[in-house]
């Protein structure tokens, strides 16, 4: 694929076929301009086998509003869509339904309201409040949900790394073994979720922060198949680098080789006056390892020097990896809060692909829809009642306790006003037996999470910095009590429907389980 | 990100900061333009938890060779690269280095023989040697393993899932999970491994495929809001498509209510001279339900319309629905065979992710490098002997036994001629005791896999079309024993190395290890 192939194939085409057939069956009924409402949220964490995310940290948006922002329906896509036929051999869509979407854009009449990137999140809550014209509102589902859904997944992968690793510097190396072009949305959430940087250098410039990295072992296996040594490799690289060495020594033999020449070249480059940045670990015992090249560095008079670790890093080995340098590292001689105060983690595949549960269930589901002013709410019935969708026009609200830690996010009707309230009382999304009171005077603080991104079209909001989305990243987190933060058997955040909007949702499920409605 | 800041972060800067680190080393040190190959392989079959592949499907090569056209260090990469700082805050790469890459191709001096596309393949056979500068071949690495490790690991499970579902009609749905921009080359992987086609709009277009869908729930649920019902809606449907009639039947209930409607609307269609499709079921216990469905259908004298299933579908869920209806279709008064024959599988998630084996561990790693028209092989001593590379410029051959069954991958030397040896001695790529001979009378053929592609930083390669690196996939797998096809604990096939190369690679291990080389 081409650069002008990629432009066609991921702008107003970048959606699944029913988005269009559909459109096409509302424009004939005349129903494509009814508003509607889309509530885009996920119904579980990312599992990871062994392990389970307790919240997620929501991601994407702004390159969503991007993708937004560039796409319509031009000349070229429009061409192509004329061309499909039908297994008759006529036309698939009809001129008059290609003149109504021509040069329009993909977000005609479309408001959106959405929860701020960097913001910690969960399974049932709306990400996203989609409304419009039924027509739009349904096009953009295929593109929001490929753009928000990963993104998000990834962001919380790499908080759990950076929790993992006692926030510690971590670095996003995953650019080779990425999904193909995620490589780039993924390096972004990985900043979103806690990397300082990417080794990705196309997508640091994009993002505005400075790429990482230093060499890999082919360069020692150059230079000594041409007759140098090790030593020299390293000292090559340091003459190039004096202010930015960080020497790979894993390539023959660690604590024999790598890590003592490391130390030779350190003590040139100390001699005129610069200062080396560390060593990287790339296999073996890693835990093992970075005591023994912190006992060795420390002798040569390198406390200060960072150990990077890196091979097939996730938020399990870095936690394996930290444990044992508590359990062991006085034994060698070593401080172990110290040590681990001076490692740093490279992670790759396992971050960027969100290993080993690489998608986020992320859904888009029609909630309600307006007639003559009036929001008529509508429902799925599932065989499987987690499916069964909360319905209509909704808000969303975060409480905090007394001790101004996050305790549970609750879905409202449009009406009510949580503040104003005295007693909630709180229902489980899906199961009607888990119910719940909280009293005005355990609340410190209740927050509207969504905030306006679109108004009818139009985008009207300047992102924030990948600076501030990390720092409400953090501040999320410090708002969750720690054990919803925990890598394995996280304990589960409260996710409630106040008794307004569960008794809505209990009346439509009944109705239709009657047959009252939509079957003949 | 917006088109303009895609194509800075997709071209000549899609690849980690230390290959530019290091080129700017060998470059210092008058080595860059040094003859060096690098082999591109993977060390293990996808491995999906409670199953793994014996196979895989090489994917990937047409849009690295895009991405190789249209990428060079145009003025906005190197405005880029002057721009980064060190520590200190001077200039990470020099003016004179800038030059020297400035307004080059990535593919500068590079030549590329591989493996062509759609054909099976298997762990430590190099899928592409890359030979050249070492500057540009170090340059490309991670671009080269982004493209081809993603492509390689989806064109597998497609190839898995279409093979587990009897090589019926199998659809790649998958845009909204796929991680992100992956969704387009996924589409295409998925049509190399077997899909028919896609539901992406964007992919088709450019990929020449007509793309597929039908409707969604929300279309059903959008009708009744608004006072029709399901059999309205349906009707809506077949008004507008009377010839791609496919019908989603499991919004309220597929036997009670969905497959009867749609049998209302296929009489109609009927009457007025259409042939009905037929129906997807999204939802439920999809064996049970699709031998229901068939009885109704034939019984309402539509026993040719397709039943489309999907929801969380793989290589397992489809082998065991399969298994099912084999079972108990005719308890029912199914006939099982013609059931299996108009079922068709939509796959989402967990085709375009790879879930859960969401990356293929492909290196690309440095193996001999060129010195006075001599090549010197490179070699790393890992503690890890499996991650112990195959030294030096080889070639790759496939041996087929009396059967025309492929029976063995083997390296050899550049030298070595396999055609004209009477005997084959084979050896294990990492376990010495592992020894086999095979006698030139057992053989039918022998076929050297890799072919040129690019010469010298030429590419005078014409991609051959998608059908037909989909007919070199059908013909590769039929040449496979089915124990190596199995989808769950399948037969090993052999990979080899012949005498010569293992005594090298030996030789070499040993020389290392006696600290012949490299190390101080």
């Amino acid at each position: 694929m081409n650069n002008d192939q990629r432009k066609l194939a991921e702008g107003a085409l970048f959606t699944d076929l029913y988005q269009l057939t559909m459109a096409q069956v509302y424009f004939r009924l005349g129903i494509h301009e009814k508003t509607a409402q889309f509530d885009y949220f996920f119904r579980s964490y990312p599992d990871y086998g062994l392990h389970q995310a307790g919240y997620c940290i929501n991601a994407g948006l702004e390159w969503l509003l991007d993708w937004m922002r560039d796409s319509f329906f031009d000349e070229p896509s429009i061409a192509y869509l004329r061309s499909l036929k039908n297994a008759s051999g006529s036309r698939f869509f009809t001129e008059d339904f290609l003149s109504y979407i021509n040069r329009q854009s993909v977000i005609t009449g479309i408001t959106l309201n959405a929860i701020p990137e960097g913001r910690v999140v969960h399974p049932y809550i709306p990400l996203a409040f989609v409304h419009g014209p039924l027509l739009f509102a349904q096009l953009i589902e295929s593109s929001l949900l490929n753009h928000l859904n990963y993104q998000t997944l990834i962001a919380t992968k790499a908080a759990r790394i950076y929790e993992a690793g006692m926030r510690q510097m971590m670095l996003e190396f995953g650019l080779r073994r990425a999904q193909d072009r995620a490589a780039s949305a993924g390096a972004r959430a990985a900043i979103i979720g806690g990397a300082a940087g990417s080794s990705n250098v196309g997508a640091s410039a994009v993002l505005g922060f400075s790429p990482s990295g230093t060499h890999a072992h082919s360069m020692i296996q150059a230079i000594v198949a041409l007759g140098g040594s090790e030593l020299e490799a390293f000292q090559a690289y340091a003459d190039s680098y004096p202010d930015n060495c960080v020497l790979l020594v894993d390539t023959f033999d660690s604590l024999e080789s790598g890590i003592p020449n490391a130390i030779k070249v350190f003590e040139k480059l100390k001699q005129k006056g610069h200062q080396p940045i560390g060593i990287r670990l790339d296999s073996g015992d890693l835990a093992f390892l970075s005591i023994q090249a912190a006992r060795m560095l420390d002798k040569a008079g390198f406390p200060d020097t960072t150990i990077v670790l890196s091979n097939q890093m996730d938020e399990l080995v870095i936690w394996q990896i930290i444990t044992q340098i508590k359990d062991e590292a006085s034994r060698y001689g070593v401080d172990p809060d110290k040590l681990l105060k001076r490692l740093a983690y490279g992670v790759g595949t396992r971050m960027i692909t969100s290993s080993i549960d690489p998608a986020l269930d992320g859904v888009y589901k029609l909630v309600a829809i307006q007639e003559n002013s009036h929001w008529i709410p509508a429902i799925k019935i599932s065989e499987n009642p987690e499916k069964t969708i909360n319905p209509g026009h909704k808000h969303l609200w975060r409480i905090y306790d007394q001790r101004e830690k996050a305790i549970a996010d609750v879905m409202s009707t449009a009406e009510e006003d949580l503040c104003q309230e005295s007693t909630l009382q709180l229902y489980h999304p899906t199961d009607p037996s888990k119910h719940r009171v909280l009293e005005s005077s355990g609340i410190s603080k209740i927050e509207l999470l969504p905030i306006e991104i679109i108004t009818k079209g139009s985008i009207n909001y300047s992102p924030p910095s990948l600076d501030s989305i990390r720092e409400q990243r953090q501040m999320d987190l410090d708002k969750l009590y720690p054990g919803v933060k925990r890598i394995v058997n996280p304990h589960h955040y409260h996710v409630s429907l106040t008794e307004k909007l569960w008794k809505l949702k209990r009346d439509l499920t009944l109705e239709y389980q009657d047959g009252e409605r939509g079957t003949d």
